[in-house]
């Protein structure tokens, strides 16, 4: 047996059965002594078309059942070496938007204080900036790999500067972000101007259009992040509308014609190497996907960015 | 041809055709000259379980294309003597709440000021509370006629005072009440304490649970509710989960065991009569019934408290 | 072993499998030596608002395969002395609404002329004429049990005679109907004008409309119907959407407040006893039930006729 | 803080999050110190028609979220004075459904070992079977409360005796009931003989179809039911089918027009003053019923069967 | 403030409010005065397999409301230099397909004689013809860019000439097409006989089956037909089941492994530089997609087409 | 006229009515005098996560109703030589899950005996195992080409060792497999350690992982798949969820980023020319596309393996 947390195994109880957590993981109060830890942040008042992202970790862990230990593709097996559990969902405002900041911060920052790597379940997108806030709190400013449709960085919306259109251009406003070492990639859609995304780039960003992704692998760009991103703490952060609508129908902002699920799982497997400090993937929104196959692919996800944590063995 | 709007008719345009207004009426920039206007609030972030209802009123007037001019069966005959219009939707602040509050009642002390009485498609129940500011600063304190699963007299949610199970509760602390005249109808499901309910009838509000009204027709309340309200100003409230959820599946906070469609369409006709100064539909959430019936459901509510509304004949 | 066809039992093959055929029946490929026919008229373009009744037959027969050949309730046993058969679709035209009445007409009088009652599953309403041609040119002028949210008396729709909205005027005006034996039960919702039902009553009709349905039995009113028709030969059209919504959500032309699906059983069961020559189940639209119960209402509605038929015993 | 657990509040944590478990409950291990237990029984291979059932345990636990600790009818308030926890699914083996027998079973014993009552979720009818075995064995032959659509005294299904159509036969068979204080509420739809309910008329079994229930209120009928339990123990044992389609839609083998959600609080509210020593509420399946809401009634069925077991107080 | 149309901003009006136009654009009751129109046509009785095209344009409008004005892959801007309007719906005849041939073409011929470009949202297939009878009466044979599965070419469905698998063949005996400036991207599936894409090859008609745009982009090819179609007239057809029924479910005639969303947007991208004169985006079926995503891809679609017209700016 | 069988077509009856077998194909009561047979085998309870693939023949069945005879990209024209029906389903136990080993090898050896080669349906993968047995019998060990995203090789699943995740090991240690000649292409996902791959290869099978598929075309894939494959009797099984879930998503145990629709249906013909002595399209569960997509996919898999059995001539 194991010295380290399992998931819940088919043979011992259906998938379909025990306890609806992540990759039936077992639970416990805080992230002591934990490795990596699944949260859950079930808000979506921050969405600025279709709402239901707050229901979004109730169905990705739920969906999540399918997950078994081991990477057929990677060979990762990362339930050999890390301590993981799932850690439940932050006890959100629902009704008073920034309030949440603070609540989610000083949530982050008590996880971190456990040496634990916080993986995320969203929850739109705002609320990847008080993340990043306690993150870079701990680790300074980090490198983002940032999948998404849209580049985030509206200086408001609607006059608000806390939106889900909004936490990349207040985390680089505020230092949480080494900019040269920022990466956006599936970026594509319809904007106000051409600076919705040159913003980006004038901060020295990287764009990586969802047109320049079409048709081809993107282990070769990965390598290049690789590259960029160097040995510094590295963020990920996955909006889930960054892949096509076809993989991921169950969303908010939808825009057509973006990464395929290959190449979502070629993004995540390239940061195999870096120093990943933390990870989030945000905006399933359950209502627009009852098949749940989206919820699956944000497991998936999830438990791809836990196998290329530090410290993951590939076994041989 | 009328003197007054007529909804498009099915022999001019297709019923699946034409504009996706409230009842395919003509639209104006604001009430001048109505009697009656229809006015979307398309916003859910007071809502405290699954949101969906800002896309309320989009489906509300979508699935009232089947709506015709005529009452079957009370032989109203609204756009024979009464001048309506869709005026459209309320600019909304998505991400701020309390701001909304103002927002709301501007618009509506705007379309109050020309005479006309407002007919609501929600949206959460959190805006019927800045529409009561604006009707109770016209006509003072009203009778309610108040139609739902939930009393919505908590003093707070999450700490907020603001939030879809408050409205009732503000409003009436604020005055904005007849309390001697106000009915809750429909009221069930599970609650903290005794005083969820007993709080109304502190206030000297009628409490009518569901339990009270199934197996039977509410004609003998409403003629019992028309006594209680006389001759004063009366607003009519109607939350769509009041009715059953196997009538209104597309709401955000379900209880089982509600009103049928029958019982929904009595207490609106039941009206007929009263000095009726306006009406709201409020919490359909169109991702929970992609069917459309929920919200033509509330199509047709909005349509009988037209047809009650003061200046509306009945055609021998 | 039975004389008779009989559908082929859950403990022969699992309700799941076996052929799409209406109760799993035999098929063949025209009426000779059938007592009943069911029948298929798969159109909707006659319909005005959502489409779909196109699918309906197959729908219908697909989720037939829950039923048994016994009535628990009223213990008719049709198979026990009817010879019945699923004799499969009229061959309509997609593109061409008027030639279908003589394809339909054409089709019924060779039905007809092999001594066998037809059970038609739509389908849109428009089809009913001429199935009505075809009985009425059989068994003369035919009393009439019509189940409906309308009463299908329009005199055109967008300038067409032929149209879902139309049949009831038509065939009265062909001289199909005997005129004194007609009730049309379930018609609500709004119109144009109060002459929408009461050409009906002027022409002799019983109109009973879902608001003198409610909250009620109908089999008092059943008595009454069962003495208005008599012992002349009746048809029975079953409009689906004369049932609420909650019961029946998988139609196009959706009306709230009809009748349950209990008073939907009663009607047909009421009909026991009578010189039943035909019935039909008419708009079932399985694009907007996607759980299948809307047809399996549709298909047990067509069994209770199959039941009520002339020459079918209840077992002790 | 009571010493009782108490469900999560959502002023502690929004509905949408928090854990999966059944009102948000405690999960503990085993039946260690309860009053009362919510299990799951995750298993659909005894289903005759549409699976899904198995999937029935998660999602009731899912919807449950809007249930709050305080019975607004009947004033129940069960986690005053009762220790209830939520303690997962029963291991079941999903691939041999004779095997699952003396898993349940023994499970169960577990529970009754100690004093502890289940409330079980399903699941499909036929492990009913397993609970009753366990429960006779603790108690004696048992009062049954049974609320379906169908008999389920079915001798064999497809040549097997274990089935979700035969508990109710093999539990008759084998002792487990006490046949005078038999109810079965609901019965309706098709069969292959009148011997399908007079079976159970023959036993002793009263027998209460769909048809006597219709359009009434089922109070009186549970004052005779509390006369015929008197003061033995009392299973109570809900198929969802038992309820109208329109009620819910999300179950495996449909039949029309049953029992409203009105009339399924009444049953299991008027079992108040009654041992009753465990309860069920199976075969809801999810698939079908998207909206979740055939989840949240089958919970809150499970929550009413909490509020009437022995010892629990009515706040006054 | 531009002295164009401007689709609603975000920031003006939230994305679920404001009016359900194309891209939330203003309405005007005739073409007078604009660069291009949006027009629908909401007619569906010209399809074989399943209808639904005629909620097509209430969908794609609804959908639309995600677009912004500025397209952030092309730099095209077209709302800086065209005016642009929704001017509704064709009032179509429902119940009779030959008579819409000539309400559309009189239609058409009224827009075009404003000099107005007509973008066109479906509808079935069958509705081409008449606009572009139109279309090529004023500007005589067109060069043609047509996306589909099918080749629309049969010389009749069950007997009927005009029907949504013939407006191709049609147009082409009717010399509105200049032949040799004909492409058909997308054919695949199955048929009658070759001779169902050899008869467009005889025409003179480019044949690009999905088999040949498999795997690859598409922008080579776009160069080719930019050559192939040089200066003159160029309409643009684009049924949505060209696309893959992954990015595109919600249509009628359903044929697998068609484009991707990327190769749907180099297509009309690669149109960029030719003398459009009209486009249509046909065969969005919302039944068969509650998501939306098909008619937002169609909405997508459209804008691109407006962002190709001739007089088009693209900003640096 | 052929003297073969022919799909019943388009213009004889519509696509959405006509008998619900397989492409409207006759049906006969066994496999006498057919080149091919097209069966149903409707039962799940072999699958480990989401059940419904039992409902798999209906549906596919239904949707084949788009399916013309001629192959458009292949040339393929199976009806001009092979006589072809759908002689229904095999009548399966489904209770009892070893039971239809016996029940399906039985029925297979019977079409085996009439020398018909067997295209059967779905259902779960546990059933190509009785199958394979009828075939090896008949043909000897057979060649394999397996589209997946599962091995199939487990031991056993909860302790047995019949079950969907383990047909592919049994069927190799039965003999009833030449492992030098079997390929499955599209496995990929998580699993508990590299063996479940690793066995397979040991075994000599050729392994295709999804990764080595992604962006390219499998022709050249297939071109070495034929030079494995020989001249020996070759098997085709395929698990609808090789397929990515946006091409698939009505299956039941789903795994992200698999095989396009392309890909798919390059496989299949890629068997042109190999001696295909029989074919199954398993695991298509219908609850999770109520689109029908999923079913259409598979109706279009079985087709192409139709148009690639030996004696299938292509036309000029």
């Amino acid at each position: 047996m194991s010295e380290f947390n399992q998931p819940l195994g088919g043979n011992e109880m259906p998938r379909f059965g025990g306890p609806a957590t992540m990759m039936r993981l077992p639970t416990q109060a805080d992230a002591a002594g934990l490795d990596a830890a699944f949260i859950g942040v079930p808000l979506d008042i921050g969405t600025s078309n279709r709402p239901g992202a707050r229901l979004g970790p109730r169905q990705i862990r739920d969906e999540s059942r399918m997950l078994r230990p081991y990477n057929m593709a990677t060979r990762a097996a990362p339930f050999d070496s890390l301590q993981v559990a799932d850690i439940g969902d932050v006890p959100v405002n629902t009704f008073n938007l920034p309030k949440n900041l603070e609540i989610i911060d000083a949530f982050y920052r008590e996880v971190l204080s456990h040496g634990t790597t916080p993986l995320t379940m969203g929850g739109d997108h705002t609320f990847t900036l008080p993340i990043l806030r306690a993150i870079a709190r701990q680790h300074g400013p980090v490198g983002l790999i940032h999948i998404d449709a849209h580049a985030d960085v509206n200086d408001h919306m609607f006059g608000e500067s806390i939106a889900h259109g909004t936490p990349i251009r207040r985390a680089q406003e505020e230092g949480l972000l080494d900019s040269q070492r920022v990466v956006q990639i599936g970026l594509r859609g319809t904007g106000y101007a051409a600076d919705d995304f040159d913003w980006c780039r004038r901060q020295g960003f990287r764009v990586v259009t969802a047109e320049q992704c079409w048709h081809k692998s993107l282990e070769p760009l990965m390598a290049e992040v690789r590259e960029q991103m160097g040995d510094g703490p590295v963020y990920i952060s996955f909006d889930i509308d960054g892949l096509d609508p076809s993989v991921a129908p169950g969303t908010g902002t939808v825009e057509m014609a973006g990464l395929t699920a290959a190449q979502g799982l070629e993004i995540v497997r390239g940061a195999w190497g870096l120093n990943v400090v933390g990870g989030d993937l945000m905006e399933v929104a359950p209502p627009y996907d009852p098949s749940g196959n989206t919820a699956l692919m944000g497991a998936t996800l999830l438990y791809e960015m836990l196998c290329v944590l530090p410290g993951v063995m590939r076994r041989d």
